[in-house]
């Protein structure tokens, strides 16, 4: 039998195995940052009436440029993101991941190289290598924030192409604000002056559950600078994939060199469509979440384990054995094995996720229900630690 | 205002334009090789049914390997295309053209070359230079056939690492018969013998159509033999964007390692399936297009069009006085000036192709009613041009 070993595929594929988080049948799934509130049947009606109009002209390709489904989208920026927007600023791909993998078709590539700063979303690296970007692994400080001093001098060094901040950062919560991204903006900038600048691309997934407001405003007067978003979390979407992105229109203009023909289907964007005239009830949910969110951090330090200040759907949290103080405070004690904590969560019903940060762990925002079995099975597994 | 040319984006793509059919308001539209049919009312009821089936999951995110879909996928093709073929041997996309991005990543990429032969479906030589694969444009004979010896002739000497077989070929409409492709196969594993062989992919995205059988039994023993399909022509759903591959399983396992995570919404699985099911329905307007085709070519050879041989859903016509034989039997008159045809065509509000072959024009087949008004126009034009 044939393996892929046995096949000519690039070099830098060779021994890797496919990115995906384990899909364990778990009653509480709390790993992969889902919203955990089905669509409203109200939305599930519309849906299936908006796609049926769309079935009776499926033997068409679809609008190539996804006129309403942008309009809509940037309708939806101006109004929630603190900043106008229009038609010719948005673009929508299949996930942010597809947006991702376009500004790096077109901004990266062969012989150039894109930074983040780790632990970051792990796809950043991964598209990086699906289109032959070289990647750069930026650093954190031990509380995981951006040290701009150290993140601006990597930037001079390294000259990147392509700078990705995430914020809200996935996995460990925090967002960045403004005077980070405008720092590392400017010295992104300055590396690469002659040769027309860099991009930096905000990756706000999860900017509707943030504490601070979304970095939208900042893309005025700044051509290079690129924010990023999906439907996937706060929109309770993630089986529609649909990301998008917020820029000059030059970025939006030049992405369609690379993006390939009648990318996005026709139900995708009806889809997407009926989505956006649920914003409200939607964006209800998000409240919800936040709040739940913040339930998790305080019951969770109140336990003594470590947390993350967090403005996601998700929190990052360490046990307190290896983590005597709050997030930033280090000891000298060796990070807790998450492995193991992980397991034990896991014996008692709940599925979170293990980044591979060591000392830390992930968990999605549940319902309140299912945030009750996920402090349950947590005050359980410190029990059984003590004994 | 701030343009393309002002960004840093690679230097191979300055200049370049968006791949992309005009898009014209014109009454008979032929230009795009669409299914004339819209689906039925009974499959429209039935895709909003389990797409409003996907909604209510919709939070979630989807199958990430398409289980379902690749199975039926699967059954499609071992029930319609002469060789049995399961599960592992499927893998799906948004469109063909991302099965190819997939496979040029996995197999081509930096650094490695890629052979089509020329005019063939001009996505090739875009996603190539897209996933920064270089392009070879291999040779065709004045037919449109390929000629076998200068083929491998080719192949020997420039080794490519991806080898693109277009059957039917696109624009020209001519199915390649399974002794090319396997001489062609031959060839490139013979010239890279020693670096594991070399990826032949057969783009049949047309293949229903063909008056030939499905070339897919080849793939039987030879791992790197792969098979593309898509249901935007046969299944009359070009605004679903779903394009397929059948190959070793480990080709499939291959791709995984270059596929973004959960790219096929869940919309589009369910979607998708509702067409499945749908499938004798949908290979019953393939005859009719089948028949409506073979008229064409009929009747324009009768008006005395040059006309290539067509395995296709369109055909590709020349006009008599530049051509004065059947194709291949080239006069010493330089080639029409197929601008000015496709103008006057178009004068007669007909939209056809201009795919940029000197001399040459396509158009897609349509209903009896727009074939009529094609003919109609053609007549037309024939009559003005001998004024």
């Amino acid at each position: 039998m044939t393996g892929i070993d046995d096949l000519p595929i690039r070099d830098e594929l060779r021994g890797k195995s496919p990115y995906g988080a384990p899909q364990l049948d778990v009653p509480v799934r709390l790993n992969t940052n889902e919203n955990p509130y089905p669509l409203p049947e109200a939305l599930v009606a519309r849906i299936a009436e908006r796609v049926a109009e769309a079935a009776r002209g499926l033997n068409r390709y679809p609008d190539r440029d996804a006129v309403e489904l942008r309009t809509g989208l940037a309708g939806y920026l101006s109004s929630t993101a603190g900043h106008p927007v229009e038609l010719a600023n948005v673009w929508a791909a299949n996930g942010s991941n597809e947006i991702i993998q376009q500004l790096l078709q077109t901004f990266g590539g062969p012989g150039r190289t894109a930074i983040g700063f780790e632990p970051s979303y792990s796809m950043h690296a991964l598209i990086a290598r699906g289109t032959g970007t070289g990647w750069i692994s930026g650093p954190r400080r031990d509380d995981f924030t951006i040290d701009v001093a150290a993140a601006t001098a990597e930037i001079a060094r390294l000259r990147p192409h392509v700078i990705f901040i995430c914020s809200p950062n996935n996995p460990t919560g925090t967002a960045v604000d403004a005077a980070t991204v405008l720092a590392l903006y400017e010295a992104a900038q300055t590396a690469r002056e002659r040769e027309g600048g860099a991009l930096v691309v905000i990756d706000e997934a999860y900017g509707e559950f943030s504490h601070q407001p979304s970095l939208l405003p900042l893309i005025a007067d700044r051509p290079l600078l690129v924010l990023t978003r999906t439907m996937s979390k706060a929109f309770g979407a993630a089986g529609l994939r649909l990301g998008y992105l917020a820029a000059d229109p030059a970025v939006v203009d030049a992405v369609q060199l690379v993006r390939l023909p009648y990318h996005l289907s026709a139900v995708t964007q009806a889809t997407a469509l009926a989505a956006l005239e649920h914003t409200d009830t939607l964006l209800g949910y998000v409240e919800q979440l936040k709040a739940q969110r913040d339930r998790l951090v305080t019951e969770l330090r109140a336990m003594g384990c470590a947390v993350t200040d967090s403005d996601a759907n998700f929190v990052q949290f360490g046990f307190p054995s290896t983590h005597p103080g709050a997030a930033g405070e280090s000891g000298d004690t060796p990070p807790a094995d998450q492995q193991a904590i992980w397991q034990a969560i896991l014996d008692h019903g709940v599925l979170v996720r293990d980044n591979g940060v060591p000392g830390w762990l992930r968990v999605s925002v549940g319902t309140p229900a299912e945030n009750d079995a996920f402090l349950d099975a947590v005050r359980a597994v410190l029990k059984e630690n003590k004994r």
